[in-house]
């Protein structure tokens, strides 16, 4: 592992944890999206073939293990949960488009667009982000969820996918293709870090707000979940501009844009080895935070551990 | 006004109620807008740039005289009449898209991508679609407005605007264009339907519902308004199709770009003066439908001369 980021030692045991997660979040992101009412065929496909396309349901998860901290049975949080997962995936779709990445390929699939054409993969972008405020509503129904706390968790999606959280982020980074580098080392460096906290630390950071808030978990307690959200998100990215350079084709299964799209990325900007020290510096304070909850050990320890397999070089 | 919907007497108070309503909610929108945290300052000036290009705010000032029905003070609920407006604004933006009806110019200014290039407009759209959720869910927080009923708004407009809903009805739009002459006598009529009813008249029934639902209305007058803006949505999107063969482009401000883009439209299947006797037929229901609200008859009725006004031909 040269590039890898080794800050905790890893078992098994988070790896399996994940994929089972992933396999119950699986099950339900497509109960809820062939359940729409009236949903037109068509549409309902382009929407599934991207959520069946996979990935590691990192946000739900982390959302489900912020709620355990706190409270048994992440199931009633399952809603919440993939609402994140279905803003991620819309995200993804259009950020494929030939406006924006002009990606061809996509976890090992042709994108979207490529399949349906662009008209189709823009709607299933912003039917799974309309519906995925649905899906989050929906959760006030469950059994011992406030729904003063559901409607927190709109508000927390709604402002950190929004302008000001992950659009204002890839609005950034689409403004930001091309820049200069004889500009970049006036105000390039804030630049990026505008980028990286939006378009992705932002939908990070929310997953595991989410699920502090519809713990009903303290003010305080939140607000650490939060801040650690924030750093683990931030280093996520940072990993995952080195893996745009160094990761092959098949193993990222999408090609690595960044170069070609002359992106301002860490890499670009500081290099290889200067960004993973900077990503394992955000990762010790990610477990610095996380050690200030007064909660059982082994439940944070579960979020720690999730930090740190999201930024391992081979995930 | 040869190809009018006159089904109700006139007078200019309705008029003159539209437009003194529009300016209170342009207002706000662009309060709401400008002080989104965070907001990257091109997108945010994207989004301005298609909010500020007008409109009637039809669906808004909808939701306020359906409130009016129930309670004073329509100012509680304008965060949930401005959502509406964004997530109308996103669905222009988004359809006016070279991968969908290619239009440029949009209320007589060029369209949001012809300005801003296609990567920002389709962001400019998913972020006022995301940020709508934002500006609603901030509703709870006006005296009066009970949380609940907040999060039920959320509900109904996440499945309105959804794949069930506007984005199912833009989906069928655009899987009906060019649709073969020879087939169109077949399933061409449902298929019709769907599109007008979810691709116009869900976002006109939601403004409708949500204003009664912020209200505390009861069940049943919700259901009614519910029923009412279905019809009056359906009228207003049939007229529309007329208009867009028979108006000029400067009363339009848009190109009419059905027939170039081999639209199903009313128009295309039935005609323009089968068409229009289908509008005023609606709108006929629409007024029997909302005779069995037992409230105010003068508050009743701006919610009837609002339908008479959006059906007419020189709106």
């Amino acid at each position: 592992m040269i590039y890898g980021v080794n800050l905790y030692n890893f078992n098994v045991n988070i790896e399996s944890f994940l994929s089972k997660r992933a396999r119950i979040i699986d099950r339900e992101l497509k109960k809820f999206i062939n359940n729409i009412d009236f949903g037109q065929p068509k549409l309902i496909e382009a929407m599934l073939y991207s959520i069946n396309a996979g990935g590691k349901r990192i946000r739900p998860v982390l959302a489900t293990a912020a709620y355990e901290i706190f409270k048994p049975d992440f199931r009633r949080i399952l809603p919440a949960a993939c609402s994140l997962e279905m803003i991620h995936t819309y995200s993804l779709i259009h950020d494929d488009l030939p406006a924006m990445d002009d990606d061809n390929f996509r976890r090992g699939i042709p994108t979207n667009h490529k399949v349906y054409g662009e008209g189709l993969a823009v709607l299933a972008g912003d039917a799974l982000l309309t519906n995925a405020f649905n899906v989050l509503a929906m959760n006030s129904k469950v059994k011992g969820i406030k729904p003063g706390n559901v409607l927190k968790a709109v508000e927390i999606l709604s402002a950190k996918a929004g302008a000001g959280g992950m659009a204002g982020g890839q609005a950034a980074d689409l403004e930001a293709e091309g820049y200069p580098l004889e500009k970049r080392f006036s105000s390039a460096g804030k630049l990026l870090n505008y980028i990286h906290l939006h378009k992705t630390a932002d939908l990070i950071q929310a997953g595991v707000q989410i699920g502090a808030v519809l713990a009903d978990a303290p003010e305080k307690d939140c607000r650490i979940l939060s801040n650690a959200g924030r750093m683990m998100g931030l280093a996520f990215q940072i990993v995952d501009d080195v893996l745009d350079v160094t990761a092959d084709k098949k193993k990222l299964g999408k090609s690595g844009s960044d170069a070609r799209n002359k992106k301002l990325t860490y890499v670009s900007m500081y290099g290889i080895e200067k960004s993973l020290k900077k990503a394992e510096e955000l990762l010790d304070r990610t477990r610095k935070e996380l050690s200030l909850l007064k909660r059982p050990a082994s439940k944070v320890k579960v979020i720690e551990e999730i930090a740190g397999y999201i930024c391992r070089r081979d995930r």
